[in-house]
């Protein structure tokens, strides 16, 4: 490829954001404030300034390679394709669908397996993480445990990626890596065939809001201080009893009520900044100063945080509880999907050999 | 599994032949002779005895692993499906499909990727002996040159074979081991899910003919010792000329004509046992041993082979003739192929947890 040469989807110049969601797990508080909401305000945006689009999917194929259990891969992804929407993503504005609904992805991901050199996998982070925990080992074969899915996990990655010519990946930088690789699988291709792939980019924000988890340290399901979204799963629980009932268990210092407070040091002030306004933000550090008690500060972040997601929390339970609803969405989307993806796979295979003999009726 | 549990595929007991032909370079009379004419010949065998079913299939996702050429890969495909038909292969009676019309088998590739072990790959010898061609060099890195294609081509085989449960594939003894791959692939899932596939069983033939080349060793397109089938492809060949002027070729010694001659030492009498009835093959050791010139036994070699593929040869250029009839049966076969494929991804799809959140109409 000459330097005078571009790819069919760099001529277009608008931004094409891609978003995969893994579907394990239920989301929770620090999920939605570290990557939900700000997904789909990017999102939101991008759409509305004009400067391009967006597409969302639930990534269950990737989720098969750490999930064995069928029910929990189910049932994880009504949860989130429920939460997604329920917080605002637009599944008229974007193009939100599920990866197994696309069946053109694997098969873009055997066509790019051949334009992808195994070293390039050996490399990849997470491999290599999985290698040395078994190295550390004695008697243990370094491959111990690793799954082709994860290996080539990467590949699949790509084909996501590419399907759709993304231009835009937003990840966190431990996924950087992946859209390099993607980058290095669409140069190998379009320099071999015919330049049919756009090079993705990674966008990551280095000022990603963390959500504090209720004993200071990040928010993380692996930490077990979460505080949970829209209930934890279990329907005899009253969500937003257990919204109030987790914030009360944030844990804080044993001074007394009337004493003044410092707001930089406090887990409740932490986690109430990803939801005020910087007025009310100012207001309630100086509540801090004059003296608050715990109790009452968990109260007004009890209600702040409530305020947003009630509404949310009702959409989403009229989601789960119509199926119906959900798999239109998810259809009308895929539908979306295939468009793009049918046109894109037509162009690759034809690029490698594979076409019809000739043209029948 | 308990031992008391089959698998739904096994509780069949009929065999169901599986037979992937790679999609690259033109078959010559060697693949004839070793591969086509005894692979139809067992189909048929088994179809007339109601012992079971096959399925024969153009392997062109497995050729871009190695061929990077769109046209070949194309050619190969019409010239390799044109000479499976002519040579007798029934579409009727078995299902003949090109494996990149039928989406499910990647996407089973993927879902069983997560279902087979990286270390199983390691193992394969074909991947084995890439990498000591590698290590044999100075400052080389192992993977040098080996794609994702080569490393993960033993689970895509396995999503081939185990997409419509065969039971019994014929291989040669170099692939044998890739069976037992899909063996443990099988074993892996049906463990770990649900009991959906059959263990296929590789069958090798210890009798299968190899014909002997020009020069008297195995005829191979690697040795340039071929004979051509239906011509090499080049229009402007008249292709039983060709056919005539390769027999020719072959390599004898200088034994007079009318001096006796040893028929179990010589080229054109191996090749001619592949061609003849045993009376016919006593009638010609006869005329050996009385003497003949190599002339007049070439001459009989081509009259024998001739009289088998003329027939053929006439169809092959019809068909070739005639891309919509070869694109038509490779339809006709692919319709076939996606009623078993589709209902056994689907059971694949909800033992892992993939499904619909709801029925929709």
């Amino acid at each position: 490829m000459t330097d005078t040469q571009t790819t069919q989807a760099q001529a277009a110049e608008k931004q094409r954001i891609l978003t995969g969601i893994t579907t394990t797990g239920i989301p929770h508080l620090g999920n939605y404030v570290g990557s939900i909401r700000p997904a789909i305000a990017a999102a939101n945006a991008a759409i509305q300034a004009g400067t391009g689009d967006a597409f969302f999917f639930l990534a269950d194929f990737h989720a098969l390679i750490k999930c064995f259990d069928p029910d929990e891969v189910h049932r994880s992804t009504r949860a989130i394709a429920a939460t997604w929407l329920a917080c605002g993503l637009d599944p008229q504005a974007v193009t939100f669908y599920r990866q197994s609904d696309i069946s053109e992805i694997p098969e873009l991901s055997w066509v790019l397996s051949c334009s992808c050199a195994k070293g390039l996998m050996n490399r990849a982070h997470a491999y290599k993480a999985a290698v040395d925990l078994n190295t550390a080992k004695e008697d243990t074969d370094p491959d111990h445990g690793i799954s082709m899915g994860l290996f080539s996990y990467p590949v699949l990655m790509a084909a996501d990626i590419l399907m759709f010519n993304a231009t835009h990946v937003p990840v966190g930088k431990d996924q950087v890596q992946h859209i390099e690789m993607a980058r290095d699988i669409a140069g190998t291709f379009n320099f071999k065939y015919k330049p049919l792939f756009a090079t993705p980019n990674a966008v990551v924000d280095e000022n990603m809001p963390l959500l504090t988890g209720l004993d200071g340290r990040k928010m993380s399901k692996s930490y077990g201080n979460t505080i949970p979204l829209f209930g934890d799963g279990n329907p005899r629980v009253d969500p937003e009893k257990a919204l109030r009932k987790a914030i009360m268990q944030i844990v804080t210092n044993s001074q007394a009520p009337e004493e003044p407070k410092n707001p930089d040091d406090c887990t409740i002030f932490e986690i109430y900044k990803a939801f005020a306004t910087p007025e009310e933000i100012t207001a309630l550090a100086e509540r801090y100063r004059a003296g608050i008690g715990w109790g009452e500060a968990k109260e007004i972040l009890f209600e702040q945080i409530n305020r947003e997601i009630a509404p949310m929390r009702a959409r989403y339970f009229e989601l789960m509880n119509n199926s119906k609803e959900l798999e239109e969405i998810l259809q009308f989307g895929a539908n979306k999907a295939r468009r793009t993806a049918a046109k894109q796979l037509d162009k690759v295979r034809r690029a490698v050999g594979i076409k019809p003999l000739a043209k029948l009726k």
